[in-house]
């Protein structure tokens, strides 16, 4: 789109070269998790360290500076204007970080990931711990530097992933979460439930068969798109080119069938925004946590509904047999058994959030300073003990788990919950909207249903901030209410409570 | 490598991070001719052009013409001094081209290659010659911006592919190949022998198997690249990264045999030059003529030698029956009939250089202006019917059969008779320096070959001028005389001549 405003079209036209390159960087990144050669590794971080500076120093650009000074947003159309204030943000964030400080950053978070994985390892917290002050540190400097209008430290780190969300409203809406989450686990816990999973042999062909099946009725386009395998599923690209990839584990068919269906929604979002704004910050997504709650939905509220399993129960046996299930309703459980443990990554829906209002927690506080990176590994376990029920035998799995703040990744994870409580409201709304939504689920006519999220979110992009995306969607100020009902609602029949 | 000189440094490093970026870009294409999904072509435009926008920017970096000045390089290393000729003329080479007519060669490039595609359809000359006319007359002005010293247009062209190539050397070496085969091909034609092909069905997947299988003993490491399939075969990337493509035809067997083995020639070199030095210009392949003598001499020379099929055949048998072949003889016989037809692409060894000889005739021609475009399809039919000794039915089979005019590829052909020129010398010299070459190529053991290969020429890389490398390789200065002594043994054994 050109306008009358010169410095306007020179800056988008710099800012979409931009966005092409950091998606070639993206191309990049896909192509070393699936198809690289093991040779390849220290070529390629040569060419992803060269794309990321080119792309680096693109968005510091001083021009960028000049031409932000040099027009007046209220002689645009809305559509440009949008661009302006989404470039600003970006222009600003970029610059305000001193050279010196993103450097340094980089270099932590590569010597991190190596930290990390080693203690990971020995199940050492203290061998970590250095390299987590030194991160904390440099994440604090970094706050302070972008931190605008008086913003505290964590609220300006959260904006990386969830733009105009703050610490204010974000806390008490995943804290809402936390005592009824609780309290279903311990109910579901006392209620000692056996629920079988599926037992056998699973070849890894007719995990691969059946992922493909989905994408049709998930509404997955694979000529703008494609599956591989990698060690963790992930989706990549944008408009007529999102991949997505899958794992197989040939002793259990759902994790292959579940991170494929979480993956598609993903996808579904990268897929259906408008065409011509891709290479725009107004065509781009609008957070993590509106990502989420397109993979989420499409995994949860849908691909583990009891009418879904109707329509998945003759594939799934088409492909592995009945593999010790007695029908669409045994599977129905087996998709939905929920047990304790320590790990986020395995966590089932009542357990996930519980994870992660904890991480959100601790890491808010590591970054306020009211927590010290010595008693992290303390307040993890007295913590996971109060909420989880079951003490946390050893680091590896405990505070030693994920990866993400060894990366310097602080306010990524509440965008995880917020993709479920966001997931839980669309639902919510899409279903007072659409005529027997349980049938169009258990046919496997889906068609309703994606409309309804491409016109009411997909297509939207980043034309509005999250929150008042997904408020014009619901029509109302998104609360955990809905997901707390559906978890109970669901849970409650499926164990009896 | 760093220097006591920071110019260089600072211009060595600039350099890699180019050469890095040029890399992904590669990587780019080799993705959309392979894997990337048929909607994503679009996009991926875009991000290529960027791409190819931020190489050509630091290219043409005036920083470099002030390293390049500051430096004094009889006070470098002979490496360093080396990567500072290179640079130079990669820089000058860069910065004589007008911005505008870059930009317009790009235009031109890209609408010549839709017209000639729908002209080639068509049968048509007349209908691609005003793309033709508009791009002779670019390249006529990028010729006059870029020679330096007297140079005349075409060997400037030439340059791109062939540094330190002349006219004044290159025409007289190939022309002297055009009588000894002419020849050859009407004494084959009059033998009038019939050579059976394999016949029958020869399904894709055993196909890709034997093409795996000749990768450890074409001493192609695949854990420093992999096969795929592509419409046209090609090699991709360089160091621990390397990767061929091949093509499946399910009614003959040979065709992706013997385009792997070529590709694999090409990915020997890449794999084999020196890890240390893979983004200098002192470290990248010596020359397109260079290149293709690996591919060649892989292909021919050793691939369809008479002791290759012994090697060959019992694993043609396995995987696909005896096809109606009776032996490792008929074998032979087979992946070296020759046979008179039209196109290059489909050429045997016998022909293809009457093919190269006769383009880089005509193409030196227009490019001095003693043929103009119109007279083109004359020329053509004309000289085709003396060299080959049938008439050319028509344009699609002749003159508009090859991309390569559409794209400005003007100075390129004759670097794929150069190849074979280069690939006969170095065999030659190569069997009289290694034992009982036949007997190990006939077991499969090519280690001493190969090692002959990496120590004479892939390690070198660009350290020389490509016909100094292969002087030095060789002991002397290259001429066509071993390519046409091994053509006339070769095919007189096998015809009875």
């Amino acid at each position: 789109m050109t306008t009358n405003a010169p410095a306007y079209d020179a800056m988008i036209s710099h800012v979409r070269q931009t966005t092409a390159l950091a998606q070639a960087a993206g191309l990049l990144d896909w192509d070393q998790e699936t198809v690289m050669p093991p040779r390849g590794a220290s070529l390629r971080a040569e060419q992803a360290a060269a794309l990321e500076d080119a792309v680096h120093a693109r968005r510091t650009d001083p021009r960028l500076g000049d031409w932000l000074d040099t027009l007046d947003p209220t002689t645009l159309a809305p559509e440009a204007a949008r661009n302006v204030t989404l470039i600003r943000r970006s222009y600003e964030r970029a610059t305000r970080l001193p050279a010196e400080l993103g450097a340094a950053m980089a270099r932590a978070s590569s010597r991190g990931r190596i930290t990390w994985s080693r203690a990971r390892a020995a199940g050492r917290f203290a061998d970590f711990a250095p390299a987590l002050k030194e991160m904390l540190d440099l994440k604090r400097q970094e706050a302070a530097c972008i931190a605008k209008d008086g913003q505290s430290p964590y609220d300006a780190l959260l904006q990386d992933y969830e733009p105009g969300m703050t610490a204010d409203r974000l806390i008490p809406l995943l804290e809402s979460l936390r005592a009824p989450l609780s309290e279903l686990r311990a109910a579901i816990a006392d209620a000692r439930a056996h629920v079988p999973q599926p037992e056998g042999h699973f070849p890894a062909d007719r995990q691969l068969a059946l992922s493909r099946l989905l994408a049709p009725v998930l509404g997955y386009d694979l000529d703008a798109g494609r599956i591989d395998l990698a060690v963790h599923p992930f989706c990549s690209g944008s408009g007529g080119d999102v991949r997505i990839t899958t794992r197989i584990d040939e002793s259990d068919p759902l994790g292959c069938i579940y991170s494929t269906i979480h993956e598609m929604g993903h996808a579904l979002y990268e897929q259906n925004m408008p065409e011509d704004t891709l290479l725009e910050p107004r065509g781009r997504y609008a957070s993590m946590g509106v990502h989420e709650s397109q993979s989420r939905m499409l995994e949860n509220q849908i691909g583990r509904s009891r009418p879904f399993a109707d329509w998945l129960w003759p594939r799934f046996r088409d492909a592995f047999g009945a593999a010790g299930l007695a029908d669409a309703d045994a599977l129905y459980r087996a998709v939905n058994r929920v047990h304790s443990g320590f790990i986020r990554t395995e966590a089932d829906e009542v357990h996930y959030n519980l994870h992660i209002i904890m991480r959100t927690a601790l890491e808010r506080d590591l970054i306020t300073g009211a927590l010290e990176v010595d008693d992290l590994e303390d307040a993890w376990n007295t913590r996971f003990e109060a909420d989880f029920g079951i003490a946390v035998p050893n680091a590896t799995q405990g505070v030693l788990q994920d990866i993400h703040w060894s990366q310097g990744l602080f306010g990524y994870f509440p965008t995880y919950s917020l993709g479920n409580i966001y997931a839980a409201e669309l639902f919510a709304a899409m279903r007072t909207q659409i005529d027997d939504i349980d049938g169009c689920i258990a046919r496997g006519e889906l068609r309703p249903l994606l409309d309804w999220l491409t016109g009411n979110v997909h297509r939207h992009a980043s034309a509005m901030e999250p929150e008042a995306l997904i408020e014009q969607a619901i029509g109302h100020k998104p609360t955990a209410a809905p997901l707390i009902a559906y978890l109970r609602d669901k849970f409650g029949r499926l164990y009896g409570l």
